[in-house]
């Protein structure tokens, strides 16, 4: 038997950071990965297949550039499957080369297989025919989550998929209905519909990503519906069928919705909920008991029942970002260890990889007006923009919700090119508790996208001027 | 005779703003321009064609992509002169129309013609054979400047031009020397390095943009020649002439070096120095005097030696940033009608639209050693990034200089895509008396370039852990 002072459960970006913090600290460290690549869900299914299918697919339709170089402008017409899988499978194979020299550098030892526990402090490590034992004094598991598969859904992988199966599709279909306006389901649909597919989406709410400002929601789904893509709010899936098809470009899936419609598409991707990847872990054996979507609760040092068990990233729940899942790994093992840490900030962005991009920083307008603080919204068009104009992105917006009395900033929500990268602008003035001020004495490159933030303080404070 | 509260001189960035803030003071403001469109030499001949034209390129040439799609890959074989030009005048339309409406909706008015002293206060403004005569109790002096045109160079504005002639070729030649290799002279280098032309960029000093930190001219330097650029580094020219040619693609331009090397091409740039515009506006009448490049001299508050009249801008040298220009602009303003204001920040950023992009804030390794401030850098590759994977750039990076004792951010250096917009994240955190915990204990989009951050801080870190 095998030990360890530590040992990570996956290399998706919350155990990579977990392993090599401990491994900073001196620890000797092994990180167990069941599937044959490194990198988790993220890696592989999820965050960077889909984000690199975007960037190749907005290079590559030149829907971003339609606004400098005319509607009809298209890089290339027919665009394969091919010419996106291997964009995709290059940035994939590129981060896992990344990933290995990490791991290597710091001396974690990777362990290959599937890991269920046998004691609170030993893991059996299956592959093959044959279990490795290996025990940990610490035990991170960050195992993360995997797309929910209702029994009453006949997935085919073919027509009817989760965001996993469709990465693997073979061609691009023509129509397809998303079910689910979450972060998956809206990013995808607007990949898609850039790509030319038709797209009906249904979401059980009034609005896609509920989490949102309000009055982004609204300009995302403007824009949504103006790429064509066709939105049933407030409606639910009563149920999903295959039909009979003669194959070409006939609908091979109905989607009956409560209310009656029925909906007919080539293809359906169900994309409502994920659950923990737990359901092999026996984590029973550990005394571990996980939620009703297999996830496990941890305390604020991420700590499970079991006070040697951490549980860090998406299988603990909100917010399931890889950001914030790359902090816990870190905070989980620094607690564990007894190095100095502080707990996680409050203040973390939310990145939303659509067609427009979305990102957002602290409170909405209706969570400031719920809390009773009285704000003022200042507002920059990217067309008041040169840096906008140049980059064609005439329709992008960024609001600063300031407080009325100190000026402080309480929100920042971006919707348009740039929106991931630029969020962090206003979340470290906010961090470090600037006011508005800030951005009205100080000084931006010009033509940035960035000026948007001095444009938005200066009309938040001419209507505070008029109060 | 039309009196005013406020006259302002030229309607670039500087002239603008001071005008926009004079009006939202309430004052009666009148802002004169000579040429027949608005906005100065950043709107019609400088950052924003030269800015426009680099967006072109590099989405039509595919530069920044090819890390992705292979060398091989190129969007748009064939670039012909109008797809470039059709692309800025759009976005130089837009932006007039911008500026036009901004000063509108101020009731800023907008009188055309040029201006020249006739009395400290009086100014007249000629236009075809008549003159206005107008009054102001304030006049701002934004009039810019324009390339230096030596008497010894034979410009002819076809094959021997300035950057202001560069716009206005109706073809892209194949071979050109750049003299030069400031702002202007790299940027257009390598802008038109990318559309195939084959560049020789000469240098007086032993480096280009001298005000960057070193490492980031080494890695600009290596990256020029990587894209075909010939340096010539601390030569001079001696003499410039035209060459008998039978046209096509035959050498029309020789400039002979110091040191007597004979280089030949097609086309010349000729980009070192510009010089106040002053030459028309009759300063000497307002008891003012210009210095040898046609500049004004003024004070912390931009008074020049008559306290009414003030400079902005270009005009006034150092730093000779359209962003510097507009907080001139509106601080000059404040200052002359008692608004309360606070003096221009220490710390701008710096942006060099070159390809790839650059931008910095705050000092290089040199201003430290030399001032005996103790630092470590903290540096993160973008290759290191799954955002720099995804976007195909695997050559940038950013560097932070941190304080070894009290860990306060001291610079930040970064090269490569975004640049521009990303160095005011560092801006922010510099401003507000961050330090490296910063980025060490906040959450990042992932994927994103703003991650740049963290890792180099993590790096700059672990290395002061060894001290």
């Amino acid at each position: 038997m095998k030990h360890f002072d530590c040992v990570v459960i996956g290399t998706g970006p919350g155990g990579q950071k977990a392993a090599i913090a401990a491994a900073k600290l001196g620890k000797k460290v092994a990180i167990i990965e069941k599937s044959n690549v490194l990198g988790g869900a993220g890696i592989n299914t999820g965050t960077i297949p889909s984000k690199s299918l975007r960037e190749a697919v907005l290079y590559l339709t030149g829907v971003n550039k339609r606004g400098l170089f005319g509607e009809s402008y298209r890089v290339k017409r027919n665009i394969t499957i091919s010419d996106l899988v291997y964009v995709s499978q290059q940035v994939v194979h590129s981060e896992l080369e990344v990933i290995r020299d990490q791991l290597e550098r710091n001396n974690v030892e990777l362990v290959w297989g599937a890991a269920r526990f046998d004691q609170p402090n030993v893991l059996l490590v299956d592959r093959h025919d044959e279990s490795e034992v290996i025990s940990g004094d610490v035990i991170v598991i960050a195992s993360g989550t995997q797309p929910a598969r209702p029994a009453t859904i006949p997935f085919d992988d073919k027509t009817i998929f989760t965001s996993d199966g469709l990465l693997s599709l073979d061609h691009i279909p023509r129509t397809m209905i998303v079910v689910g306006g979450g972060v998956i389901g809206t990013e995808y649909a607007c990949i898609l519909a850039a790509l030319g597919v038709k797209i009906i989406l249904v979401e059980g709410r009034h609005e896609v990503l509920g989490f949102l400002d309000n009055e982004i929601t609204e300009a995302f789904q403007y824009q949504m519906r103006r790429m064509g893509i066709t939105l049933r709010l407030g409606e639910k899936v009563a149920r999903i069928e295959h039909l009979e098809t003669g194959g070409g470009s006939e609908p091979a899936v109905k989607a009956i919705l409560e209310s009656g419609k029925d909906l007919r598409a080539q293809t359906l991707l169900y994309a409502v909920g994920r659950q923990g990847t737990t359901g092999a872990l026996c984590v029973e054996k550990a005394g571990l008991k996980v939620d009703d979507r297999q996830r496990l609760t941890v305390n604020e040092h991420y700590q499970t029942s079991q006070p040697h068990i951490y549980a860090v990233g998406d299988v603990i729940g909100f917010p399931a970002l890889a950001s914030t899942a790359m902090e816990q790994g870190r905070l989980a093992v620094y607690h564990a260890f007894g190095a100095p840490t502080c707990s996680i900030p409050e203040l973390f962005p939310y990145g939303i990889y659509a067609v427009p991009e979305i990102s957002m920083v602290g409170k909405t307008e209706d969570q400031l007006t719920k809390a009773g603080i009285p704000y003022e919204a200042g507002i920059a068009q990217y067309r008041e923009l040169a840096r906008g104009q140049i980059l064609g992105d005439i329709d992008g917006m960024l609001k600063l919700l300031i407080h009325q009395d100190n000026h402080q900033i309480l929100g920042v929500h971006i919707i348009g090119t740039g929106a991931t990268e630029l969020v962090h602008i206003g979340q470290a003035v906010m961090a470090l508790q600037g006011t508005v001020d800030y951005f009205i004495n100080n000084v931006f490159n010009y033509p940035t996208l960035a000026e948007a933030y001095k444009v938005a303080a200066l009309n938040g404070m001419n209507k505070l001027r008029h109060v």
